[in-house]
């Protein structure tokens, strides 16, 4: 169903290829987004460049939950299917709550989570659908949970982030690959 | 997270109690819209009726699944996490398609659908959001993908009773039973 | 301009041409929605069931003059002619005010109603708009007006029932017999 | 409930006086819009002049009953309770059909219209909601129903001129006389 | 790009000649829609001594500035080119910030003013877009920054006289003189 | 009024500076966004490795204002001042049309642009807006114009990133530096 073809890994430039080697060592399986965005190399050392500097950073207070959180919440808001069900996943293995990525996805107010990860999915929500209205006032209620101004980026930057992953994945057409929909669904064995 | 306080199977009136207990041996646990609605029984015995005079009728040329299509495509419109969990767990279960359900609640463009079933959720998108445009086109538009005025009849009539119930669900905050997650994901051994 | 034919009185299964000819004695002409649902007889039952259940609810502490204030504003808000008109009529007459249904449907902000009313407009729109967004803060404004949880479910149900009757009017084109039109504006004479 | 205090008949300048008299004598009533803007005496006669010089422009195709049905149209998309009300009374007098007003106030596709009218509906709802949007198709589209530019121009004129009313009966919360609710309903001794 | 051919200045009626002639003495051109309008005499006068009665208003404690600030922000939410670029002008040169309707115009919310005439604006656009919805809350919001009734008269007025005059121009896509573009960028010589 | 400190040229890190300083000395300028996502160098670098990617690809067949255009046209649906204005500068330049960025920012349907462009900012403001939507029937549109699969990826991922760099302006507050709004509007000694 991909509106544009995925090159093969042999294919690939070194660096690209080395890395997706290595996904594929840790996952099983080869995401489609590293294959999709391949296709044109420099696109995809700055996607993968943007989403470290973003889901890896190491002084965040957002847990790594948190963030797939806000990935599957906004990316629900913006339809993508990709997102959801990859990030859904993810978001599932580091809660380690089989129920709550599809609470989140299908409407986050339902979902097993604190106030203060409430907050930060109504913020995220408004900088997703609505960021030309954000306000000081935003500001002070996620300050009133206990997120710094630094937090505050952390969760602006993810919304902003995939909502660019978002747009490109419907428009490519790219499709989750089958592994992605029981991940952290079955307790054990998996 | 209930709003609303479900009774005790044991204190169910005669009929409710005998339907549920029914349910329960089919499906191995009591999915929580039957207990919930039966805090009053009146409205809950007008709500199974409704439910199965159109998710029952022999007549319906459109499937199991493609009720069950139309219910978590509208019910994701809705944000309904009870009835999309539910009946996407329907919805695998009887198209035998684990990843379905999640692709129609997501995004029902990109799900593996035929273009019949598109036609058929385009329509049934439409009923749940802006009825009131509905036209003949929309009718000429069905009557080609060999839908006739019954099909059209049952799409809406089935989009317009699970908006009743995403409705409930919503205010009472019902939430889906556990067991809903995982049905038909696993293809064997469940 | 009915899409779909009704059937004729005779040909009415003797439970419901029972009813309909007690609602014909008792209002002078037969609703359309008496007829058009007929057509399929389990769902006409199952839909005048669950009406009755509500409308009729002897504990409800909604006067009937509030519920038809419900339907009147929340079927303006889906556009459905049948209902605005018909529920508009028996608005006026329970409420006796020949104004109250043309403010209340245009806009009810603007109508000659109890702060208590138009709190429960307020949240009756919210199901029938953004039932995905009701809160405990909506729980708590109507309990501010003496509303108790009872309450706020039968406004809750009164807007998803007749959504789902606003709906099936849409698609299927049923227009208000023409009587309903001037029922309750004229004062006295008629 | 209105906002603003109306002055006094006796208080008004001489030339509106005069008008608000005339209409007094013709209607049987002073409809409120007559005395709320008097109360600046420059903005009144340049909304009655602009009205005067749409509603009363001998040259125009559109009937009298087509510029209310405009008028209810669009009123009713923008909640405007004044206008519905007073212009769906002309619209039923004009057009010698009680029932047309509320059909076209609640959802204009379900009037009893020619498609000709029904075209400059659609057109005058673009024109009301989204006028930014309008496009050569839309001019074409009314062409091919033989409207010319000049008809176009009116619809858009009519539209926007109310559009102007409806906002400043809204924001001073204009109620209608109560004569308006009845007028044209009751075909003869009226 | 005019939709409607604009009459010459040597074929106009006298009065109407006199006002444009004055403009193009004092502006050192004239803008477009003192032609485009003019090809309805009536039209015409009616739209200016409606515009002179809001914005050349003596009383008023809105400073032209603000005038043209609420212009300018509502037209550009309606999406409107010419009011957008010719009032952006005049509020430059009224203000005497080059940078101010660019901001205006983009987002409000960014733009170099007081909270006063944040909360104008605020009100302005509640006006433009959810009229119906204007409340007396909102009334006390602006008596809070100092506003008293007559201004938010006025404040309404001009957002509902801009608005007819945005749907006229979006409709005829009257387009702006190239002149207004630069006025009041360029802070001296000029 | 930006809500986080801009770092100094001074303390960036070396790779930073160095393409700061580049920019100043061909702008004569430091761009606000070149300091603003400095306090972040990971975030830096990967959001301007993304940037020229899409900007500077050598294929395109794109022309550099065409970009602008997109990015112009898009960030005002988003209202991102700072990309209004700063790409609209751009938009200005490339162009050679001191009047095109307020055409496309304000109006892009009333822009002074080409079918093909048109076509084009439509494609871009669908997948901004509603990506989810994105149809085969939105790519043959474009191959009708004569753009292939890679300049539809090219239209896409240029909406897509600056989506992200909107919403990361409007977070931030980040205003564009004055000297932009004037530029490319006077067409000689600038």
């Amino acid at each position: 169903m991909n509106r544009y073809p995925a090159p093969e890994i042999k294919d690939l430039p070194e660096d690209i290829r080395t890395k997706v080697l290595e996904v594929q060592e840790k996952a099983g399986f080869v995401p489609n987004v590293f294959l999709m965005l391949a296709r044109r190399p420099a696109e995809w050392r700055a996607f993968f460049a943007y989403h470290d500097a973003l889901m890896l950073r190491a002084e965040s207070s957002l847990t790594k939950g948190e963030r797939e959180m806000i990935i599957t919440a906004t990316s629900a808001a913006n339809q993508c299917l990709y997102c959801v069900v990859a990030h859904g996943a993810l978001l599932r293995i580091y809660e380690k709550k089989p129920l709550l990525a599809d609470q989140v996805a299908t409407n986050y107010r339902k979902a097993d989570i604190t106030p203060r990860q409430r907050a930060m999915l109504d913020f995220a929500m408004k900088v997703c659908l609505d960021s030309h209205m954000v306000e000081d006032a935003d500001f002070a209620a996620l300050h009133a949970h206990g997120f710094d101004d630094e937090d505050i980026w952390d969760i602006a930057g993810i919304t902003a982030f995939f909502g660019l992953s978002n747009r490109m994945a419907n428009v490519s057409s790219m499709m989750p690959n089958p592994e992605f929909y029981l991940l952290g669904r079955v307790p054990k064995s998996k």
